[in-house]
């Protein structure tokens, strides 16, 4: 079913999407759909987090920079995949901007992924890698914004060598207390 | 004529302007836009050119830092402006990218924007406050990377403490030689 799911978003994008048509590309009844998932938001949010937790693993390889790069380069190939598009041109599309459901679905995926992401930062805070008050948040944010950037405003491709900069930017940065709190 | 294009812009968007509307708006006889701009592309990146440069000036305060901090808060101004709002809705908008002239427009745009800022990271790098080897162009993007993310993404408001951050970072990599060419 989440695969179904999955499916009828990288086809037909959030808006076309329907728990009647996921039931029937899954081969299942909707009833049984209705039983676990109480919404399309839902299931979408369900079958979204499986991805990309699949697709962009958290490292916890002893080595923040270690850390952010292979984050960054798993992020990087999970927005270039079918899903990763199918999730970003929903976020920006003018039919999905105007469905709340849409947005809600999108900033609680963004901030949880963000928040799954910290522990490379704390970890990297507990080693004494980077200053006690940096902010894992920022930190995080940081690695994305270039990618972000180079995806939807410049349009300049995104490769290793843009993981690898964006890691090494948000790691000087915290290094710095650039990117620390309070 | 160039208020008219950026009143058209931001009534109906990029992919509703026309050069009959801006000549009926600034009441004018089309004929004597065509005399000056060959096409629509044209005068919307000149209307656009003079906009922007107006109310994103490129500071030269004699501190890198002052600069970029300065950099960033207009810049931010400019993006949550009637104006910077309709360029950045245009940007990302279904309809715009599947217009390859509109894409054009907004590339050129944000290129030359790009490159006109890059002067600030030269004078700092004459001055010997950055590295030798500083890429201005990607320190810009660097201030620019975390606008754009909260902007396009995680939709947090964007203010001078955003500015602040953006530039501080930008900067701190920068210095640590994470911004650096070859």
């Amino acid at each position: 079913v989440l695969a179904a799911t999955l499916e009828e978003l990288t086809v037909g994008g959030f808006t076309a999407l329907t728990i009647d048509n996921v039931a029937r590309r899954a081969a299942v009844h909707k009833t049984s759909l209705y039983r676990n998932w109480k919404d399309r938001a839902s299931l979408v949010a369900e079958a979204l987090a499986e991805n990309v937790a699949g697709g962009v693993p958290i490292p916890d390889t002893g080595s923040i920079e270690t850390d952010l790069r292979e984050y960054a380069r798993s992020l990087i190939g999970w927005l270039t995949s079918p899903v990763g598009r199918a999730v970003l041109a929903a976020t920006i599309s003018d039919a999905a901007r105007a469905e709340p459901e849409i947005v809600e679905i999108e900033q609680r995926f963004y901030f949880d992924r963000l928040r799954r992401a910290e522990p490379m930062v704390t970890r990297a805070i507990a080693r004494g890698e980077l200053p006690s008050n940096t902010d894992p948040n920022a930190v995080i944010k940081t690695v994305l914004a270039p990618i972000y950037l180079r995806l939807l405003i410049t349009a300049e491709p995104v490769d290793d060598a843009t993981a690898d900069q964006a890691a090494r930017v948000a790691l000087a940065a915290a290094r710095a207390g650039a990117l620390g709190s309070g």
